[in-house]
């Protein structure tokens, strides 16, 4: 248990429910909510470029500027580390990552399909030669061969990289196909002395199952956002995996999200912000495909779920 | 995959959020829905005594008296099989049970407090002897010892009941701990040529995930309601399991679930009947307590969550 990491990433996923437009005292009792409740990394949100994105569109959290980091976490942030996650075609990682002993930052988080795997283990080596721990998150995978994960996850294991993430980007595996996968990932990482990670999508209300489920295939990163918020039918909830963690004997806490989710989760909900398992989301979870055809369908309040089986298919 | 049995509760348990109040039109399209998606048994509700609940103050499915069902099914259901739950000590079997064949009903399911399996067994033989199908599902195991779950199962291995259910009362399980009972439920039952079941509930996100896993350990007998409709945090989600088994290669349709909900379910949640995944009922799961503060407190329309846990705890 000791050896298992939850890995928040509220900020970094849920910003992707309102443009990162987060208040600070929502930003800074979250991070208090996650070193109460025993969590091992903070994701602060991307650290994109303002060349790729106006940085009159977003919040700050898309950019995620180390004045912004510190002005919450102060100058030492303690028994807590933090991340920025980095995404590959969307972040100019040279210009913008800064050594890490001028930064509060921890780690980088490095997203990135398969078809990019050689900028993603550029990144790396920089990112590492900077100092940081780093991570590959392979995204969409649901749509790559047996044969190219497996070339990916063998040049990863021979990278500088420190973790190696399964993403279920579209919430679309089953815990067994979750678990074959992991175990993939593990088989690949674990002799060259890293770890694996798991980020799942609640499409099928699966995120919780699948995040305990890879935990048995190895998996000791576990991503997790408060009370699920995330870009369409959302995360793997804190509050259910601390519950559940706490039940098998690891030294974390349930309760600070509970109050967390009470003070300011509920606030979002009241503005209007909509993530959570939805009819839309099952259907591109079932059918692999990314969720933006679902986000749109409720942003525009329809109803016609057939319409939209119809759509899918066509 | 032929023997799996998609068994469909949304009228009994959903029946639960609104006191059984459901238009005729709901009924006959849910009806017609299962029929389209291949479910195998449709339940129609309780078979209460109205000498322990007062007519007036439920809908017609609480007693499911036989011109009911027919008035929506007619005098020959074809292509799926029809239930009833009886519930020890709310339930008059031997005065309210007419022989199977002067009705359209073809199954009772029993449910019973081990405590009670005396009196289930004893309706099991009487329903048995009248002609029907029946099963046996004992509630709250989740508070019952090794010791207790192995001796009321090796009554009802002995006794005429055609399907053993583990029922997840308070929606407490986790995927291992599901199938490790069910494991243990079908060690009783199979050698006695008897099926099981599971009926899951979604208290911590987990009744699709649990129901799969169970089906990994023999559970043949799969409860669903249409989008989870169902007491507290509800139940498993049709429209998950129904397309998770046509992926498997069951000959079944997930798409009647989707148009049922369009047309029905949503103007359900317009009116206001409320359940799913909220922090009180993933509170009561975890702490492998009864719904039914949980269902106050929201009822109640109180979100001071940490109250909550305080009150629980106390």
């Amino acid at each position: 248990m000791d050896g298992l990491q939850i890995f928040d990433c509220t900020l970094r996923d849920g910003g992707l429910t309102n443009n990162f437009f987060f208040e600070d005292s929502f930003v800074r009792d979250l991070y208090q909510a996650n070193v109460e409740a025993g969590v091992a990394y903070m994701e602060m949100g991307y650290r994109a470029s303002r060349d790729v994105f106006d940085e009159n569109e977003f919040g700050k959290w898309k950019f995620c500027d180390e004045e912004a980091i510190r002005h919450i976490v102060g100058d030492h942030p303690e028994n807590i580390k933090l991340s920025v996650m980095a995404d590959i075609g969307r972040t100019d990682y040279r210009r913008d990552i800064i050594p890490k002993k001028e930064s509060v930052l921890d780690m980088i988080r490095i997203a990135a399909y398969s078809r990019d795997i050689e900028e993603a283990l550029d990144a790396v080596e920089h990112c590492h030669c900077l100092g940081y721990e780093t991570t590959v998150n392979i995204m969409a995978v649901s749509n790559d061969t047996e044969e190219i994960i497996a070339e990916v996850l063998e040049k990863l294991s021979e990278s500088s990289v420190d973790v190696i993430y399964l993403v279920d980007s579209f919430g679309s595996f089953y815990p067994n196909q979750a678990a074959h996968l992991m175990d993939q990932y593990a088989k690949a990482a674990f002799p060259k002395g890293k770890q694996v990670g798991i980020h799942a999508h609640n499409n099928q209300q699966l995120a919780f199952a699948n995040t305990i489920e890879c935990m048995k295939s190895g998996a000791s990163f576990l991503d997790v956002t408060v009370n699920g918020l995330g870009r369409g039918a959302g995360n793997c909830a804190a509050e259910l995996l601390a519950g559940y963690l706490t039940g098998q004997g690891k030294d974390c806490s349930q309760e600070p999200f509970i109050k967390f989710i009470e003070k300011h989760v509920l606030a979002l909900k009241k503005e209007g912000v909509v993530w959570g398992y939805d009819i839309p989301y099952l259907l591109t979870g079932q059918k692999n495909k990314h969720p933006s055809k679902a986000i749109e369908f409720i942003k525009e309040q329809r109803t016609q779920y057939t319409d939209f089986l119809r759509e899918l298919a066509g």
